[in-house]
């Protein structure tokens, strides 16, 4: 049978030259970076290494970098991290957060958890294709707000955000600017310096590294406080062994990542127009997201009397994996929170698929969707008492 | 040269098997467990499989293990998920904890960050051996006491704490019971229903699974709030796309420390006998720690007159790998908290050396240093000013 992967957006298989870079560090050079004999020695070399090339693809500082579980954990570090220490620090800031109404749930439950605890949270509205315009965000700031919370791209739709502007007001506002960069690492450029950003989420698993490991960059100026107390590891940041295999393979997922990025992104754009192209052949199809300002690997659509999760199913059945929505909220049955903020009826959002490309993509996969997806729609359709054309 | 790794309290060596259980999860069966097509099911149904080998392995409900990136998360979501869902649900109890002196940093430094936002913590005493009198706790506890956290064994010394009658204690005074078992988890029988215990927290990578993955045991009844927000996995109790090669890895670890414990407990415990027996030869030698209440694979011996760091450097250049105290305050410089707790005074601490023995350790090993160990302390006294015998 077929088998057709388009849900590298949930996660991605990690690249053989990742696992052939981390493999050692499971059997061999297993010593606890902590440790001072050679065997810990080794391993503290590849975690610092490591460091570098994670640093270099986002234009960093090294020593600017922490090493996490995973986005979830850098989100929640980045965001509470500066929220508790900034209620500590008994600056002349209030208690104000922004964020976007469209953020992934590690954000955005975060912030609801604050809000919980006190904090006041603002959550900016996007347009129909799910841009922030600037220009909200610069109404909605004042001289308590301490944190903005942007994603660099949106996870379910693809939409990317004008990260330097949005940057620039925070600053001028002097308020730190995070953005989880989950989804848009290696598939668009990021500068921490250019793009004004002082804290910056990734995972490996979204670029062909493994999971349960991930970073937060830091700007040194920024104060943070840790979320996970122990024994002082990545200067009392993040205490825990260091998951070197994982640690590893992010920095190798990353250094590829760079090498490949002008490769990788210009073979997802032509497979993903062609594959918007031809699902929008289908008759009461449209695609969910901006046009253009969207991750290269992105398609989001959606059908007129279509029910998500079933096409989901007759999709896997014919070799096809994809998803409803976001893979982080599908086992939660209620409208995306995302569709919901562009503007979408639920009926409307139930009826959405996310197909999302990866490096390893083919024309035969692409053809092979475009062939067989028509036929499913119309099945499901046949079935459906809201088709009636 | 001799390669003699005895640092296992530091970390293991994942085991082949292991290895080998996970290895397909990086590139094949790659799926996110969340996502609804085949390739998130078969990730799901390994997560399921390897929860039901982890709450084997101490006698618990699997829909009671939670996964983690380790043991100190698991011990900052036991510690700070009860306590803050304690204050929350403004429970007729005062916002009282009590642990001991000798716990891990995880446990101790979230303790201590407790009490910085207002709870009160009592840190037990522990005698000349390590132990913990079960009459210090009765005398400590209070209708107050909301959650009692002592370790099964110390990662240090070694010693092992009388949990049955500590839970029991709890349990008569209405107060759940934490345990890090990070160390004990394969080494020593582990039963949450008769040692009385609510929540336990494990690591992978201490028992010859990976870095970067642990779990936390907690009873049903136990009220506990997550401290990483997100897509809402885990019950809601832990956010974070599942690291599905790190959780198979961890329960295959946990199944082959269940198959082998009997064998590895008489393997190590013979071994490691004979190792102190003949540590103890050497003049001016000591054994921190309880002589038979101890893990069966710990070594923690000291020397008058001789620095620690040096000994270990010396050792390792033979090929030895040792730790001073515990690697993870090996980065800091200050006596261990546990050895002053037993008593010792600050320089005594420093000369002090742990050795902690693996499943792998072979009869050639313990030859090897015992033959090169004495040498090594004598031309260390023979540099020491201290030494004047």
């Amino acid at each position: 049978m077929k088998n057709v992967y388009l849900d590298n957006g949930a996660t991605t298989a990690v690249d053989p030259e990742v696992l052939k870079a981390m493999l050692p560090y499971f059997t061999e050079e297993y010593g606890n970076a902590s440790s001072i004999h050679s065997l810990g020695r080794a391993a503290k070399n590849a975690i610092e290494q490591a460091r570098e090339h994670i640093a270099k693809s986002i234009n960093a500082d090294p020593l600017d970098i922490t090493f996490t579980s995973g986005g979830t954990e850098s989100d929640n570090l980045a965001i509470k991290g500066v929220a508790f220490k900034n209620k500590d620090k008994k600056t002349t800031k209030g208690p104000h957060i922004i964020t976007s109404q469209i953020e992934h749930p590690a954000v955005l439950e975060t912030c609801k958890y604050l809000e919980r605890i006190g904090y006041d949270v603002a959550y900016l509205p996007v347009d129909k294709q799910g841009l922030i315009d600037p220009k909200t965000l610069k109404e909605t700031i004042n001289e308590n707000t301490f944190l903005v919370s942007i994603m660099a791209a949106n996870n379910e739709i693809g939409t990317i955000q004008p990260l330097q502007q949005l940057g620039a007001i925070c600053h001028d506002y002097d308020a730190y600017f995070h953005t989880d960069a989950v989804q848009a690492l290696g598939k668009m450029p990021l500068d921490v310096e250019s793009d004004n950003i002082d804290l910056l989420s990734i995972s490996a698993h979204k670029i062909y590294g493994p999971k349960g490991i991930g970073a937060l960059y830091r700007r040194k100026k920024v104060p943070l406080q840790t979320i996970q107390h122990g024994g002082g590891h990545e200067k009392g940041l993040r205490s825990s062994t260091y998951n070197t295999p994982g640690i590893v393979g992010l920095g190798s997922a990353c250094q590829l990542g760079q090498t490949r990025m002008k490769e990788d992104v210009a073979h997802m754009t032509k497979l993903r127009d062609q594959l918007i192209k031809n699902i929008l052949d289908i008759e009461a199809s449209y695609l969910n997201g901006h046009p253009t300002k969207r991750l290269p690997n992105n398609v989001h659509v959606r059908f007129d009397a279509i029910e998500g999760e079933s096409l989901n199913l007759l999709l896997d059945k014919n070799g096809i994996s994809a998803a409803t929505g976001s893979a982080c909220s599908s086992e939660k049955l209620s409208a995306s929170h995302v569709l919901l903020a562009i503007g979408l009826k639920p009926e409307e959002s139930h009826g959405s698929l996310r197909l999302t490309l990866g490096r390893t993509t083919t024309q035969e996969d692409i053809d092979y969707v475009s062939e067989t997806l028509p036929g499913i729609v119309q099945s499901l359709r046949n079935l459906s008492p809201l088709w009636n054309r």
